[in-house]
């Protein structure tokens, strides 16, 4: 009989959802008796009560129908659970689907593991409140609220077979994130991608105040969804059965237009963007729990939403009541004497890799294939002097990003994401092999725009990310370039991203996923165009609080090292890499081996640069960034002209972690590296891209450490020139040199003249910037000269 | 005749547009002959072209269109210029209505003022591209794009007679701050706020890349639009004078309605949310300017966006592009041959304060009162002995805060902002004064909710950030609390808060304002419910980058110093206030009379719990945050237990910044009063509420830096109990305490019994918490003893 026949049986289907419903409540009440098998005691109960029981039934429900139409339709599908403070629901799906014993065999499907199961929720040593790196089939963590749609839609771009089932929750509905991600469906092609089914879940409010989209009627809702490009299906209710049926009826309804859009773009070729289905689902919040505790009404209020009865020790009525509660889900019928789950329910789920739970999707690095890379080095700027010529390294990455696009393509696994345009990045060599991704209206004039592209191009920063996590993590690759300042509006995002890694690293089962790759470019340096509000290099810093294990920053100083450095990312996993990088037109100092035998160091003395003849230097001038680089080079040029006698030792960092002690991070390099580099007593001018705090917090632990004196960004900055925007933070080689000359007293006290010339020529440029509103010749045309 | 009328005419107001354009190409490209009294010449012409042109014609537009408006109604309006890269625009318009001369005299209103004018945009010395604090009439700086709407609605709260005209960019539209805040309308009260006519300019393009917005059917946008509660009125077109027509039509119908609305709240009380009119203009990007360049489309293309003619030295006929596009404004026809505006076109303005760019509300330190603030000492908690009491600091703070709302209720000047829920936050004693505020559906159960309420609770930071920003610049008050993990979502919206008033104290006519206070609570220390999603204290490290002139972090221990704390930040100006202070049952150290003398101090030694007599110590035990100031007492009792002749001294710091050098930050301490306290030679076991870091980084110039021990987060988290966070990041007593021991030789060399039994007792907590969930009784009742 059709589910959709208003006779369908929902008997077995209910009897999942209250198995569900009941380990929901086990995990976060009990701690022992895990099938009632006694009346139940104060000692069965935790004595810390933890989790979210508010929205836990809804996703149960949702789950339990997504298992009807899975197996019914033979659906490759993987579910997001936006509300993932909802965990002890989605891990008791998984439980009973026979995944969760499969990955952690101590939690059997018994009584035994029955209890374990209750017990770990929320417990030290056990498993996190929310849906977790270690559920299983889940890609997102939902501690932090607002992503779950733009993960759904990661996960479908270039899986054209799977169908995402999203439940959003009304409280994140409210968040940013979400806002902007109903529009993901304008950069969806049906005819290559899969499909998200976005549950809408109002249960009405966020912890005790109502949500927006509970309270605006279902006529704006239902407009609000339409202008987002989507058809709603309403489901709305409290009566089990009731529901069941409007539940199929909507999934099915969905199911049928997500088949038809995508036949229509896969027999004809994608035309026209449709709407795609979606479903409102109103419960109470709570739905199933207790109605009144002590005289205060619980189901579908905010009382609901964590724990909804409590005090057992101090009421020992409770206990009964949370007995009542527990059996009203009728327990003997869903588990027998042993504590397994009964097999006409356990039929209920799909098989294999059907499941949920057990979709490989959901563990991308299972299907992690690696990149095809062409070789970097053939993409060499050449460059037979340093200094000689100039390049723009970002546009010389877009190359080499190209090609992998190009060689990857049949492969349909990479993507390039970018708020702030690949063009103005100048990565713009990818539009020779594909478009800009949209499937909404294109115009006549449009450039590189297409349904089949796979360069993403929107202004939400969230989005980007968004998106790309969720690609990664079904086990693909992608590079991410953005305005250095504004990559600080997805911090928070980063942070869970990296926390996730870091959980993941622990879990035997889940398998490595390609690295989240940035390449941070329009950098504070190169902002003359935009100004103060463009200016923030802080992403590094925030980067570095970061568990070692998981995050890597470099800043190649040109084009043949960002080469290098690209490369290498890609082929990482694992890892958050930030690579920052200028995209004006630059200085180039390396040859193509040399760069790579610099990058594989991380660090080096570049010996051409300096005068010290290998031996103690009186000064090692050091830089990190392309910009602190040309200064530093800049800064050793004027020493090495004024005071030819002073022993200049010139070290370039590519690799910032490098600088950091190995116990640290495993970049780290040896006390003996780094002495011999930076030697044990000599002073250190460290021009740095950053706030200058971060050099001296890395390099904390060496012995050289007391003489460092780091230039970097101290937060001054407006539309000038390139230049002055040094000059404005003391990172100009004027103010280097001055610096170099100032700590080594020999030199000191003989170059007062110099110090005076040096400051002489700052007024100068003053003056003519000022004036002519752009830098002197003598200095936007320095070389380094052949010597 | 009335300007709806078809046979209105528009030629005045269609004269200041060119006007406002003409100026606008001026900024963007010339350095001299600013009236093209003689034909133009390529060193007339600056050498760098700077400026986003496309989105510059629809500001003037609306800006003009606004003015009639005003005169018209004698409208209390300000200008919001969402896509404020178009900084000429806005400028040229504040400059044609005189307020720019008033505020820059040496700007003034002739030709050589015009010169002036144009000359500083984007020039070294002069002001930045985009609307920025420089701008009069400006609350908005327009580099990061996407809280237009959010400042727009923080300027109406509680502003009854005030209209913020927002222009909304397609571009940042499509960020998820903007995409969430247009639901901003379901919490305005039309009978006490103000009104935001939002105008989404859709010019089509980002960069190069379409826009969203623009791409998806007039159908999908007006469905999107009145699913967000607004009624759109559609103005597109190419041709001025029937643009002219349409605009003055939308605009009058979108006043007349707000009228309606404002009308029916404020004589029957408000009742139902009405749909609020917007407008949607939809004009060629560029518009005006050139439409060809080269063969190339311009005008309502990409190519557009930036500089659309560029390459003077080159190609000499594009000197005479320039030219002929600039005259075709008229320039004659708009300004005298000594350069003023002709006087029919500047009474197009309104006049005084009634101009957009000199209404006072856009400088709102001319408006700001203070706060009446009740004595905050009568909320103390009454402390005999220290730590004999336990009480919730944020719900202590909750009452005051209480008597704050209630104090100022008849100025409507004060709201607290809160995404994750004023009552979790434990700060539910104002909902004793205010309600939450809605005016979307309330329901019979819902929990202190109601259109009067200003306790403004939605599930996004960017919305709480955005509307505070917008209030505190209108001149008024306010108190954002937040969990501390989750704050890093407005990262980069703090960063341009940050910068804004960092500029600002730099413009002698901009007014202080109040401070920007956060109230992290829900820290990382207590986020056993949550786990390790919930658990990142980096905000502090991040605010530490920006300039110390504006931002200043307190970590009070206790109740009554988080009272001093809360009401010292409500009475400052011009700061960015961060107050980090847990919501969970704590010990109480300090009387109020100690707790006010040692905010004030910032740091203090507590001889109470020192028993080095006030000599040199072995070991100073320091501590900031509440629990790490828990531990390191429960450390320094062990110590005094077990090793009595072991002198140890403890401080305690509620000032982060008065760690720093005086020359680094206003509050830091001299080097005499950090000696004194943390000796120069003594070892510091430093235990810090966040990543450890920033202690060094903040002591680093000090002469004991090198003793420095610092125990703080280590990224080491998940969902256990709140002792057990502390075991895992090795901040808890038993670790500080054998650090202490191991720093002292002395000591260390006759304590391996102490250690050992220190490390017993660790390893008795971790079975007893994996056994019971929670933990030892002997830790969670620990009090300091009576000595």
């Amino acid at each position: 009989m059709s589910p959709t026949s208003p006779d369908h049986d929902f008997s077995r289907l209910d009897a999942w959802w209250r198995a569900a419903n009941y380990l929901s409540v086990g995990q976060i009440y009990l701690m022992d008796n895990p099938l009632l098998g006694e009346p139940l005691r104060l000692d069965h109960i935790k004595p810390r009560l933890l989790g979210h029981w508010g929205t836990t039934p809804g996703l149960n429900f949702v789950y339990a129908h997504m298992n009807r139409a899975i197996k019914a339709r033979d659906l490759d599908a993987i579910f997001i659970a936006g509300p993932g403070h909802g965990g002890p629901g989605v891990v008791a799906n998984v439980y009973l689907e026979g995944s969760y014993s499969e990955v952690y065999p101590a939690v059997s499907r018994d009584a035994a593991g029955m209890r374990r199961l209750f017990t770990q929720f929320s417990f030290p040593g056990g498993i996190p409140s929310h849906v977790a790196p270690e559920t299983p089939g889940s890609i997102h963590e939902g501690g932090e609220l607002g992503y779950a749609l733009l993960h759904a839609f990661g996960a479908v771009f270039d899986n054209p077979a799977l169908v995402a089932c999203c439940v959003v929750g009304d409280g994140e509905a409210e968040t940013g994130a979400l806002a902007a991600s109903w529009h993901s469906n304008k950069f969806l092609n049906p005819a290559r991608d899969g499909a998200v089914l976005p549950i809408l879940h109002l249960n009405g409010y966020k912890i005790a105040g109502p949500t927006v989209l509970a309270r605006i009627g279902d006529e704006q809702l239902a407009q609000l969804m339409r202008g987002y490009g989507w058809e709603p299906h309403f489901v709305s209710g409290d009566e089990p059965f009731a529901m069941h049926a409007a539940m199929a009826h909507a999934l099915d309804a969905s199911l049928e237009a997500i088949g038809a859009i995508q036949a229509e773009a896969r027999e004809d070729g994608f035309s026209t963007r449709r709407r795609w289905p979606m479903i409102v689902l109103r419960t109470p919040k709570g739905w199933t729990g207790p109605k009144n505790v002590d005289g205060a009404a619980i189901e579908g209020t905010f009382r609901a939403h964590q724990v909804p009865l409590t005090g057992f020790a101090e009421d020992p009525a409770h206990i009964g009541l949370l007995e009542d509660w527990m059996r009203s889900y009728r327990p003997e019928e869903l588990f027998d004497a042993a504590g397994s789950l009964r097999p006409e329910i356990a039929a209920q789920a799909p098989e294999g890799s059907r499941r949920m739970s057990a979709n490989p999707h959901a563990n991308g690095g299972l299907l992690l294939k690696d990149l095809l890379l062409p070789d970097f080095r053939t993409y060499a700027v050449a460059v037979t002097t340093p200094g000689a010529v100039r390049a723009e390294a970002t546009r010389v990455a877009g190359q080499f990003l190209r090609d992998v696009m190009r060689l990857n393509d049949a492969h349909a696994n990479f993507r390039i994401m970018g708020p702030d345009e690949t063009a103005s990045n100048r990565l713009g060599a990818v539009f020779e092999v594909s478009d800009r991704t949209s499937t909404a209206l294109i115009e006549p004039g449009d450039d590189h725009v297409s349904p089949d592209g796979r360069v993403m191009e929107v202004l939400s920063e969230h989005l980007c990310q968004g998106w790309l996590e969720g690609y990664l993590l079904t086990g693909r690759h992608g590079f991410f370039s953005c305005y250095e300042a504004f990559i600080h509006i997805i911090d928070s995002m980063f942070n869970q991203h990296a926390k996730w890694l870091k959980t993941t690293r622990k879990i035997p089962w889940r398998r490595p996923v390609a690295s989240m790759n940035y390449l941070l470019t329009s950098h504070v340096w190169q902002q003359d165009h935009n100004g103060f509000s463009h200016q923030d290099p802080g992403f590094i810093d925030h980067v570095a609080n970061k568990s070692a294990d998981v995050v890597r920053v470099y800043l190649p100083p040109d084009a043949n090292t960002l080469l290098s450095v690209v490369d290498h990312c890609l082929r990482s996993r694992d890892y958050v890499n930030v690579i920052v990088a200028g995209k004006a037109p630059a200085h180039q100092w390396l040859d193509m081996a040399a760069a790579e035998r610099h990058c594989r160091a991380g660090l080096g003395v570049w010996t051409w640069a300096s005068n010290d003849e290998g031996v103690a230097p009186d000064v090692v001038m050091a830089c990190a960034g392309d910009v602190p680089t040309l200064e530093t080079l800049a800064a050793v040029d004027l020493l090495r002209q004024e005071l030819p006698e002073l022993k200049v030792r010139v070290v370039n960092v590519v690799d910032v972690m490098a600088l950091q002690s190995p116990l640290a991070h495993p970049h780290g390099v040896s006390n003996a590296t780094f002495d011999s580099m930076f030697t044990t007593d000599a002073p250190v001018i460290f021009a740095w891209h950053g706030y200058p705090a971060l050099i001296h917090r890395l390099t904390y632990q060496r012995a050289n450490h007391g003489n460092f004196h780091v230039h970097g960004y101290r937060e001054e900055g407006t539309t000038t020139t390139p230049f002055d925007m040094t000059v404005l933070n003391r990172l100009d080689r004027f103010h280097l040199a001055a610096a170099a000359i100032d700590c080594v007293p020999r030199i000191r006290d003989i170059a007062g003249h110099v110090q005076q010339r040096l400051r002489d020529r700052l007024l100068e440029h003053h003056a003519y910037i000022r004036c002519h509103g752009q830098d002197m010749p003598e200095i936007a045309g320095w070389q380094w000269p052949a010597r």
